[in-house]
């Protein structure tokens, strides 16, 4: 059974209430099997009872970042659908692109992306996507955790809802308890109305919850109000989506009426604001969501939409989105970003009494960061540099569910090499465009 | 005298005319003394007859960064200014605590804050600072190449003038040719017509440029136009500042009518996306300027407002918000912002025919960066991954002047830790906030 120690550490504490963070020196971590057993000051524990002992003078430590929403697996797309409006992005390139994918793609573009991921501090991951099965297998393999939603479309019908009741039932608690399982009908807009109710009955069978796109753009909310005359969060309020609990990506589109519903029912919002950027998806109103008390956390998207899988970056660029959106530098301050991504990433990812925090108790989900390089100097003040200056290989080490999976930059439970090339193998069929065959219509 | 090869590269090639970017993979960069001497397929040089060889199979070489806007000894108060208006952030935060700035500390700051250009790729920085044979004695010692412009104030009269046309004097040339310099009134909010008009006699009779901030946003052009019934660039204009090389700070206010003056005169616009963001500035007409033929160059600012010099990061986020803005996912593309990084700093910063690219001829301002991290797998197109996926630890070595300053992350020239030691001992002075002291009112 680990027993690990974390010594001598500069701790990031974060106060979701008042929305301020800390750093607190000379903490001890320790860690039993896969929790955090003590948060104490040094000294007081003798560092020769442990198997191991990470001596972390220097070094902050914080809770390991959540990434609220993901398709992991679409790293093996990177770079190849850029400088498009959503329309193009959607039609000519990617599902068109993802109209190569095989099954055992999924196992090595998840790995790829799970080793991004935990070289820049992520440690959990809500991900939505296709053949979980071998995206599973990754996750098992390299010690991440993940909650799994396997992707549906309206036209697979209810065998599809069927099947992938079958994948939660499989893999709900599997790799030692660090996978956790929901539904994952794709969209409103490509699912219709009895899809959804079918899928909220079925969650509601299972106990389960449902991962879904919603309103990703003001121009979603107002083709739907002109086809449904509904906007897609009523949609999904009508058909019972909501009820159960449910992570929304995105909701860049909410209307107030919108938000006041959603205040109502156990949401929580994904928000990756690298994406909306780079696909210029307009406001996002995450300062009414937030006033409204909806749990918001953050997410990366895929990288073909977002670039890389990196929420230090998408921290970044929320504050600095919201601010400028704005046109108030005092909006979105720096100890109301790290609660977002840290508790608040805990509520979306739906386990806020186990993650996003260092606490007696909580799953040992904790990564180590070197404040040291010459872009953090002279650094007075610790939370102002994890949120504007951090560079992903500041993080040092990141440990999982108790187990050190990165140690001083060095990846312990995969062969990365192995992996590259595993990847340089597929990128020829998986690059191949034929606009013509498409997974789905935007 | 320095002969150096960089052996078997994949050399960006930037197109300024199509603003289009390819990698030409298998080249050789000759370097003798700091200029380039020939860039050909590799093969044709036998490497022995080199005092250096570097191997550079699977690095990516390109130009360095130029930085055309910055104040790099501001370095010395990171993060002490966050989360603030614009009015605040002058009168309560900077300008209170620039009343601490001693000589010496210039030294230091501009020490520390070239560690950090280097470490992310940018060799040439347009500097606007005080005290600025301290800072020249740190470009002097750590081999990197600077515009130095000597910022003065209107209150400061002429005595100012006469007292910085000696700093131009002096240092034109010097560090072997690394240092230029101009004149640099700090801004039509600060500097009265009289002074302006003065500085602009001044810098036609010494025969240099001028630097200066100006219509940092649309509330300064709105107040220059209620107070003075012109707009800043109008000022400009009848003050004679546009009839010399003037590198123009921000320009995020201009009028369409400002936009049609300035493409009449030889100035270059410095743009610092994530000040612009951070300060919550507002929209920037980034895109009427390239449709003017006006040259623009990336610019961190301060750290203060920017956090970082990392301009890799600005090019970012430059793009990003012409996204967001436009709301058009088309808009600035890849190429587009490589050129701005390459080509268009160079113009801006005055040496476009030396500078921004690497040819034959060009000084040799050469960085190589490894593109074969996680985050940049699989690669099928090496510019996005500049732009938009590039972590600045993925610089590995860096050429000035055809100086190594760093190879493979090591600095050769500087004590990296000397640096932080005296700055650490400067921390508390320098932080000291008596906001009743302020060097100016903004």
């Amino acid at each position: 059974m680990t027993h690990l120690l974390i010594q001598n550490a500069q701790l990031l504490r974060v106060d979701a209430v008042t929305q301020t963070a800390i750093v607190q020196p000379g903490q001890d971590i320790v860690i039993r099997s896969n929790r955090i057993e003590a948060v104490q000051a040094t000294g007081q524990v003798d560092a020769s009872h442990f198997a191991t002992v990470i001596e972390a003078a220097g070094m902050l430590v914080m809770p390991g970042l959540i990434n609220c929403h993901a398709h992991v697996p679409m790293v093996l797309w990177r770079g190849l659908a850029e400088d498009a409006s959503i329309d193009r992005w959607f039609n000519d390139m990617m599902w068109a692109l993802e109209h190569n994918l095989q099954p055992e793609d999924v196992y090595w573009g998840m790995l790829l992306g799970l080793i991004e991921q935990i070289e820049c501090g992520v440690t959990a991951v809500a991900d939505h996507y296709f053949h979980l099965a071998y995206a599973a297998q990754a996750i098992e393999k390299i010690g991440a955790r993940a909650l799994l939603g396997y992707a549906m479309f309206g036209s697979e019908g209810q065998a599809k809802i069927d099947e992938t009741a079958r994948f939660v039932q499989d893999y709900q608690g599997a790799a030692q308890g660090r996978i956790r399982t929901l539904l994952a009908p794709h969209s409103p807009y490509t699912c219709d109305a009895d899809f959804l109710r079918a899928s909220a009955k079925a969650a509601q069978k299972l106990g389960v919850g449902i991962h879904i796109h919603v309103s990703e753009t003001k121009q979603q909310t107002i083709d739907s109000l002109r086809k449904h005359g509904k906007t897609p969060i009523q949609i999904l309020q009508e058909t019972g989506i909501l009820d159960v609990p449910t992570i929304l990506a995105h909701v860049c589109g909410a209307t107030p009426d919108d938000i006041r519903i959603l205040a109502r029912y156990p949401v929580g919002i994904a928000h990756a604001a690298k994406t909306y950027l780079k696909l210029a998806m307009g406001k996002t109103p995450l300062l009414e969501f937030i006033a409204a008390n909806i749990p918001v956390g953050l997410a990366s998207d895929g990288v073909v939409s977002n670039s890389t899988l990196n929420l230090f970056e998408t921290m970044r660029l929320m504050a600095l989105t919201q601010k400028h959106d704005a046109g108030m530098g005092e909006v979105m301050p720096i100890g109301q970003a790290l609660a977002i991504a840290t508790q608040g990433s805990a509520r979306v990812y739906g386990q806020p009494d186990e993650l996003g925090a260092i606490e007696p108790g909580y799953l040992a989900d904790v990564i180590l960061i070197d404040l040291n390089g010459a872009h953090h100097q002279p650094l007075y003040h610790a939370p102002f540099s994890l949120v504007y200056n951090l560079q992903a290989p500041d993080v040092r080490t990141v440990i999982i569910d108790g187990q050190i999976i990165m140690r001083d930059r060095h990846l312990l439970t995969i062969d990365k090499q192995e992996v590259y090339a595993q990847i340089r193998t597929r990128m020829e069929r998986l690059s191949y465009l034929d606009p013509a065959k498409r997974i789905q219509t935007y």
